[in-house]
């Protein structure tokens, strides 16, 4: 924790005391912003620098991770730990899965070693302890003493390009190393190859490929220093087989090569004793040594690091500032945190000129448009990518939109991306989510692409047949669980209930845009796809549930089994039983009414359930019941009282999420915050409205956790959102008005928010149970 | 062995045996090839479809070898194996280290077995038994049958195009296989990556990158087939870790997906029962998948098989017309067969576009010229080399010029090729033998670069210290025995003696290049190093000797000592005692005396070696006494009597060479065939006359074995060469008259040569001994 944010803390370490306006000096969105929240716990965020969507996150690793700790060291730092291995200039923010922390860099003083060493024992290796108190995590801008070697680091970036400011204690040679083995969740055989060069004029390019999350995934780097290097030594830990040997090198001398290749490659660069800090920039490329030399050319000409670091700042500010806040200092850092995350991804994934890796692996040319990668869809689609079209930084949502289908253009299958970093498809998760966030984009009027063929990509997404059972999807209107060609990992057949849910709601999304297009027979058959989440709905018992390829149910059934062999994705019935955001009437009518609906919802915030009992689940965090707010199937579910005309209660349920599930520490989100969605979800909760369903434009109604936000639109409108007579005392929505005229429905529209104005809320001690209580009032559903 | 070729045997089976012109009906070079020459013993060539300096090499495996196996399988065939595992791609041509055999494809009728089985087991894998007696191989062309399958299997090839048609026999479902995996030389952990893509039109591409002789090295393709495919497979041997194979694939099911990445990847391609034959078209490129598709869309338009092999014949007639002979069939056979071998490298090693890929692994592009690759320089500088300068097919030794000098530009260390293949270099053998490559094309007036800068990248080469040894070398003069920093592998002080002796010779000129440009301060530098052989050699027995760092020599000394430890490379003292192509006179001198020398060269001939004494050396095969005619320190020897002024002893032992080395069958290379230098020797010894000092401009006159041969020059005018009264019992050149005149020096010169005209011997069966004895009649010496 940094201590500007530490002070806070001190003087006002209360969580959710709401106070009126003006009563505390609110800093810039930018000083509220606490880069460790998230570095503990599940949350899986890094504390390093960075700038909104950049190539290169700049953070220290603490660990990194083998095949029993790939989950929790997935951002490669754990506020827990004790010692730093170095510097890498990839990481993911929250992700699940692991991979990245290319190109470790560790500053040594005194004797160098080549091996990370034991956290446990001090000196056996080139990692160093450190302490908390020494560390600054800023936006843009991360610092820590190395105690072994009594070195301060500083790092900055920009978007392509990380620089590293070393100072040296005085009386010991310093050297930088670099550790081209070192990748978060490592194993033997991932880095396939690697070069490291030295070239004349002392700039070190180099390259690896590695075999990790994305697999073949190449990345170059072009690296140069602020004071010439006296030395320099390359040594390969697995070298070639004998007999060939003896040809890697030009001279046969392993000592005073200039270049080499292999799979085990260490760098140490030699400066001397030093009389100022050494500042070192490292750009990065997808495509070429050459092109990272171009990158590194076009973004930081000189060694100026307070230059660079100002600029990352100012970069920040402009971005942060997107929002305007007005709340209570611990829900101001949680909520400018959170916008924090959301900017971090999806990130340039390109050279300056364009050129970028694809998914086909294949370097390809971005023409007019920024692409963009690090794509966690599942996750993004909810609620980050809308927050991302709400507020628009940059044209993000075109350059998103186009990246999408640049890549299906590229992808051997013909396929949106599915997870894909880098250019590189990883095949995580289920469903096409891409699907819903380019239909979001379109349905919410923004332009920069082609609809119709946006449209063509999205169509041949969701009929290739041998992408997740798709072909059975198609047939049978459900993915069933007993499928007999399952495939040689046997896990496939086990999502198929969750598979079958989330296909429904991403046809519905495409029957949207086709309507919109005009185009009907597309939509026709897809607004009846968008209905298969019935086939997997048990009338019976009012649970989805695992179906056989025959019809039957598979029996025994248990809404509270998850993981292997559930029909589930990181979950259970109980949470995916009321996913259908194209259509909560339909399931309401299925149910037998409104109070069934509230209910089952009831059932499942108020179960009795041993956190223990989903141990095993990956993803399984932040248990409220069976309400998982730790993962993405539960993000809407709050929402859904005000679809059985009970807003009041989604007040009540919004009240105690956030207050048990974020808080202003390292251990403050208690889920991966899975590359903004953990984030976007408080954010937009905290403004008082949700995207429960992109595609329909609408934003359900909670209620606010603010006194005042006025969001900064890309139109160069504002919208206000008011929170009159909030207060701990007060935890209901009394009223609700919109440009000065009651506002009777429980959702507002894209569009509303877009024509810039205010939406105020008049906070109450008592529910209104009649606001939103109306058929007419309640949000969007297909079959009503 | 071709049936044709067998026929011209049976009728006239015997060696040597010199006719009169016209006995014979000659048949065109073309006919006369037989690239089954050398596939046997240790030639190392392969029997498969090419075209002059292409970049497809597509030609039968018989074994892909192991650790043990290495050095005999470099080609990939054997002529004395059985089986045949399929048809790859790329194969060195003579080369003694082994690589490349990428993207095997086996066509298979009925049951795919998916390992490529054992040898001596028939049906255990998908190899498949063959008999010679269905072979055919002419220049661009290759067929044979796959006994286990009853398939015929044709080859042929454009520059980037190899071209399968397969013959499948009725009743049985026909597939081709593709395995990934297999690599002439195999060891674990080869193949770094791989990619396998079935497109959506049935257009198959992928690439794979291995570690092998050249570190690092990417190769894609692109392969299309004149049928649909009916369904497809593919497989992968060697999956990721278990955590992330689900990831792998997009439908998790690895029966029906269309692309795969990893290590251990079989493609199998199924077409069912096929009623005529499959065309299959496989079109590579060192730089991406897409440019393989533009490689194959460029040089192979349809399927018409015929027409690919008659342009492939066209192609090869008009190339090996550059020289019409008259000879005995046998020696005719094996002059053509020896241009046909010094006709495929340095090969294509660029895209359509002028892609390639540099020493750096980085793609560039070659503007304004032809970038080539399979450079092996140690070998190709002597004959090879200066046969295609004086050719000069299609501008070759321009283009030759301008990739070696962009390669060094893009090399990490600056300097020029060493041994390079597809761009990568592999740092095999000894010398910078680029150098006198490029000062051949200077000297000889070749344009098309920019001599100065040519000259600048031949110095900073030569200077590079690390490289071999330089910087003991600059600093002593010579490479001493006894280098305490000698490197981890402890081998490369070995070769002290043949270092320091190769580098004077490559010193040398570069002397000359900057006397012709002017440079003299240059010129003085480098023919000081060009007197260095002397440094390393003991005047007081007469041999070039290990030398210490102190300047003592090492004892105790033995001429016949090679291998590890001699200091000879290849060799021993024998060989490289009288290696001063630039200063014979000063050796002469040394030893004290004309008599002196040919004293050596007698006691070398004549020496009593069992071969035995030198079979763990590699590459020393072809042994007469101490001379080993199967390696490139010795092609030089037999023309050093002429130094002497005895070219009369010259004429003898090449006779003895020429009779005893060369044969028109399998094993009628001894040793191998180095990309062309073994055959180039012959060629150049056929027509009378060798370039034993490349960088003078002479050619020493030896004798003919060509009754009468007609060199077609670049600049349009012919040079031709007759031996009048030719016989068996005439093996000695009476008299020598240039254009009419007579020519009394035993040499000639390059410009002769190419004013065009007539060089005319009279052979005779008595000795002239007088003819070439005086001092103004021997060949170039710097002392002299």
């Amino acid at each position: 924790m940094n201590v500007c944010a530490r002070l806070v803390r001190i003087v006002c370490g209360m969580a959710l005391v709401v106070v009126p306006a003006g009563l505390f000096a609110q800093a810039s969105g930018y000083e509220a912003v606490n880069p460790f929240i998230g570095t503990g716990a599940d949350g899986h965020t890094y504390p390093g620098a960075t700038v909104p969507f950049g190539m290169v996150q700049l953070s220290p690793d603490t660990q990194i991770n083998s095949f029993k700790h790939s989950y929790k060291w997935a951002a490669g730092y754990r506020y827990e730990d004790g010692t730093i291995l170095g510097f890498s200039h990839t990481h993911f923010s929250g992700a699940g899965h692991s991979d990245l922390g290319d190109f470790l860099v560790q500053p040594i003083s005194g004797e160098v070693r080549l091996e990370p060493g034991d956290a446990n024992q001090p000196g056996s290796g080139y990692r160093s302890g450190f302490s908390h108190a020494t560390e600054v995590a800023k936006p843009g801008y991360y610092a820590v003493t190395l105690a072994d070697y009594g070195v301060r680091a500083e790092l900055t970036a920009t978007a392509r390009v990380g620089v590293h400011r070393y100072t040296f204690p005085a009386g010991k040679p310093a050297h930088v190393l670099m550790d081209m083995r070192s990748s978060i969740y490592s194993y033997p055989g991932k880095v396939l190859w690697s070069r490291l060069r030295v070239r004349n004029d002392g700039t070190v390019t180099g390259m690896r490929e590695t075999r990790g999350w994305a697999p073949g995934r190449q990345l170059y780097f072009a690296m140069k220093f602020s004071v010439p290097m006296a030395t320099h030594e390359i040594y390969d830990k697995e070298p070639l087989p004998v007999e060939y040997r003896g040809f890697k090198t030009p001279g046969n001398n392993a000592a005073d090569t200039q270049a080499m290749e292999g799979r085990g490659l260490i760098g140490v660069f030699d400066f001397g004793e030093m009389k100022g800090p050494l500042v070192v920039k490292v750009a990065l490329s997808p495509t070429s040594e050459d092109e990272a030399m171009a990158n590194l050319n076009a973004e930081v000409a000189g060694f100026d690091f307070d230059a660079v670091h100002a600029q990352a700042k100012a970069t920040w500010e402009k971005a942060l500032g997107a929002v305007q806040l007005t709340a209570a200092p611990d829900m101001r850092t949680n909520l400018y945190t959170a916008l924090y995350h959301a900017l971090l991804a999806p990130g340039t994934a390109m050279d300056v000129d364009g050129s970028y890796r694809g998914p086909d692996n294949q370097v390809h040319h971005a023409d007019g448009f920024h692409f963009v990668s690090s794509l966690s869809l599942w996750d993004t689609y909810r609620a980050e990518q809308p927050l991302m079209t709400l507020l628009e930084p940059e044209a993000r949502t075109t350059d998103l939109v186009r990246s999408l289908m640049a890549s299906q253009q590229e992808s051997p299958f013909g396929m949106l991306p599915v997870w894909q970093f880098q250019g590189i498809e990883t095949w995580c998760m289920i469903g096409y989510h891409a699907v819903p966030e380019i239909a979001d984009a379109v349905m919410k009027g923004i332009g920069g692409f082609d609809a119709n063929k946006a449209l063509d990509a999205m169509v041949a997404t969701a009929d290739y047949a041998p992408y997740g059972h798709l072909g059975e999807y198609m047939k049978l209107g459900y993915v069933p669980i007993d499928i007999s060609n399952a495939g040689t990992d046997g896990s496939s057949h086990d999502e198929s209930v969750s598979q079958t849910i989330e296909y429904a709601y991403d046809d519905w999304t495409i029957a949207r845009v086709a309507r919109k297009l005009g185009r009907n027979d597309v939509a026709v058959r897809f607004e009846k796809r968008a209905g298969n989440w019935k086939n997997v709905f048990d009338t019976a018992d009012g649970f989805s549930e695992p179906r056989k390829a025959d019809g039957s149910w598979r029996v025994p059934f248990n809404p509270a089994k998850a993981g292997a062999g559930s029909g589930f994705t990181e979950g259970n019935s109980w949470q995916y039983s009321w996913y259908q955001p194209q259509d909560e009437a339909g399931l309401i009518k299925l149910l037998g009414g409104d109070e069934k609906l509230v209910a089952k919802l009831d059932a499942m915030f108020n179960a009795k359930v041993d956190p223990k009992d989903y141990a095993d689940v990956e993803d399984m965090a932040g248990l409220i019941g069976q309400y998982v707010h730790g993962n993405e199937p539960s993000h809407h579910l709050a929402y859904l009282y005000a679809y059985a005309g009970q807003p009041w209660r989604v007040q009540e349920r919004l009240k105690q999420i956030v207050e048990s599930q974020y808080k202003p520490a390292p251990d403050g989100l208690v889920g991966n915050d899975d590359l903004g969605q953990m984030s976007a979800w408080l954010l937009f909760t905290g403004l008082g409205f949700y995207p429960v369903a992109p595609g329909t434009n609408e934003y359900v109604i909670g209620r606010p956790f603010v006194e005042r936000a006025v969001l900064k639109l890309p139109n160069g409108r504002s919208f206000t959102v008011v929170a009159d007579g909030m207060s701990a005392e007060h935890p209901y929505v009394g009223s609700v008005t919109l440009d000065g005229k009651a506002l009777t429905r429980s959702f507002v529209t894209h569009e509303e928010i877009m024509r810039g104005g205010e939406l105020r809320f008049v906070m109450s001690g008592t529910a209104n149970k009649s606001w939103g209580s109306g058929s007419g009032a309640r949000p969007y559903s297909m079959s009503r």
